[in-house]
């Protein structure tokens, strides 16, 4: 099949080797795939995630000498039954946690030399942990659901109440996700920074009660001009070396409630920090990865009854053979929140 | 009055002037004063810490140009009643938490041009919060009332329970402290760290559990084989650059309740981590710094009544001339916990 194949530090587009389902497994076409940060991490940093120690994550098993295909954000269609898939056929179309559980333990579709993710045509899913999709909801929008997933796990992780302020630093799709989340959750205000006007635009779209440009008005400086009172929690949702330490510094001193950071963006460098900024303010940081099954299954569905609107946020749809163009497009991303890549736009 | 006098980056005895108590203040005798791992600190990053941000610490107003008296870790004997105070006379033998508070704001004694520390013959202190030392009780154990409470605040904000287990990296003041807090919170196991062999035995008589020497088995690996279960707080009590990082890194990754790594050692420098680690384990880190005035009081009724055995912390006494030796010794404190300084002595 076709695919855009991540070749040592790379993106190619190639034939691959034709996944096949194995017992309790599908096979599924690609419809739409959301292009994620963290791939745009991983291909930059592949040398570094290939020698992790082994406790740290599941990629572990990753070397970057073999191709492998990326793509977790996906909606798919069923096109093959492994055997003792009984709650799926051919025709369903479904979203999925990008998770494969087998002998050999737990590993991440898209992330996986053995499977291949959402950039390549095919793709086999785990038949248990696919969700169908509502009738009518489009295939686009249901391939919002992991990156949506993100946002609500990291409020739920962060433990935020109504009561409490919000800042969320950057606003890309991890950052807009944790907007879009904080407004269910019932949080203001939510003072969202990004350098990009049409980012902020999104987070005002999401929820975000100001959005502001930080060269202009830094985010903890405009919650204090508009509240200042609440307990704070920063979201860190930038993921770049330095963006922690600004949080830290940044952070309000409270007598009553410390403030907090919930990293939520992926910064896979190493980060330097002054720890006595913690000591002196008694931070709090959390960090969040992921989302759990019931996350992702209510995200779907928020997504499909209109609480979550947010086609506005997928900014352009490429083909297999654009996948390249697109990293490229995105690594300067100041006016682009989601690409999508549609195998059938070729 | 004579003091041990920080004067830019070293240490000097000299006279000093005679402090004086203002309305609602008393001027105390110094019994005794721990020397804390902090002051240490503080002599060796003056100059960083006179650039610190104003949001950042009460050390704010800190000129590296003037003399300082340090010392926060006192017992005291009042020797004289400034305007208003009735809840004090001469003779009473006190502790405090070594705050001033003033029409400039808050200060810290022993950490302000204005008022001198423990490492001189007398200080002023804030009469309505000094706390009497119960009768019988040897102001030198008084004197570890601040010390051990940061271990009992430490405790308490790391919102560890019975039924998890605890890890604590570094023996020194701190760490100790920590472990006697862990111990009366009824937790188990705890597992000490410590190169230094009459460390851990203090660990071990203050109630750890088990204490490993790092180079012969890690803490983490230690609380695997003893227990691996329970839920962990990891309390980083080094407070050096690289101690961050490796705790987060040995930190276990687990499915139902991740890790926590409570910061109680304060690491004045720059710290490198690697995110990517929180991330993938969604790590907690809290900070923790000093402790409340019911923290502060508690403490000192567990050391009266004999809940706190402790006596065996106190491994030297020197007089003021003593001072520049005693900070020489715990730069290489193998033996060492905590040194007092006693005016008395000379």
């Amino acid at each position: 099949m076709r695919a855009a194949v991540m070749r040592k530090d790379h993106l190619v587009v190639d034939e691959v080797p034709e996944p096949e389902p194995g017992p309790g497994q599908v096979l599924v076409e690609t419809l739409a795939c959301g292009i994620c940060g963290s791939d745009l991490h991983f291909l930059q940093h592949a040398e570094r995630l290939a020698a992790m120690p082994v406790e740290g994550t599941a990629e572990q098993r990753f070397d970057p000498a073999r191709d492998l295909v990326m793509g977790h954000e996906f909606c798919a269609k069923v096109v093959g039954l492994g055997t003792g898939v009984t709650n799926l056929q051919a025709g369903d179309v479904v979203v999925s946690i990008p998770a494969i559980v087998s002998g050999e333990g737990f590993t991440t579709v898209g992330y996986s030399h053995d499977y291949p993710g959402g950039y390549g045509e095919r793709m086999v899913l785990m038949a248990p942990i696919c969700i169908k999709v509502p009738d009518g909801l489009d295939p686009d929008l249901a391939a919002l659901t992991e990156p949506m997933a993100v946002g609500l796990h990291a409020v739920a992780k962060s433990a935020i109440q109504p009561g409490e302020a919000a800042v969320v630093l950057g606003c890309g799709p991890v950052g807009l996700a944790a907007i879009a989340a904080l407004r269910l959750a019932g949080i203001e205000p939510i003072v969202a920074a990004d350098f990009s006007p049409a980012r902020r635009e999104h987070a005002l779209k999401l929820g975000a009660h100001q959005a502001v440009d930080p060269k202009v008005e830094p985010a903890v400086e405009a919650w204090q001009r508009i509240d200042g009172a609440k307990p704070l929690v920063i979201f860190e949702a930038v993921g770049v070396p330095g963006m922690l330490d600004q949080a830290m510094r940044a952070a309000p001193r409270s007598a009553t409630r410390s403030a907090r950071i919930l990293v939520v963006g992926v910064c896979m460098e190493d980060d330097t920090i002054w720890p006595l900024m913690g000591i002196n303010k008694e931070l709090t940081i959390q960090f969040a990865l992921g989302y759990t099954p019931d996350e992702f299954s209510r995200t779907l569905g928020y997504i499909a009854d209109g609480t979550l609107d947010i086609a506005h946020l997928i900014t352009d749809r490429v083909g297999i053979a654009g996948v390249p163009g697109a990293f490229e497009a995105l690594a300067n991303p100041d006016d682009h929140v989601k690409i999508l890549v549609k195998p059938a736009l070729g």
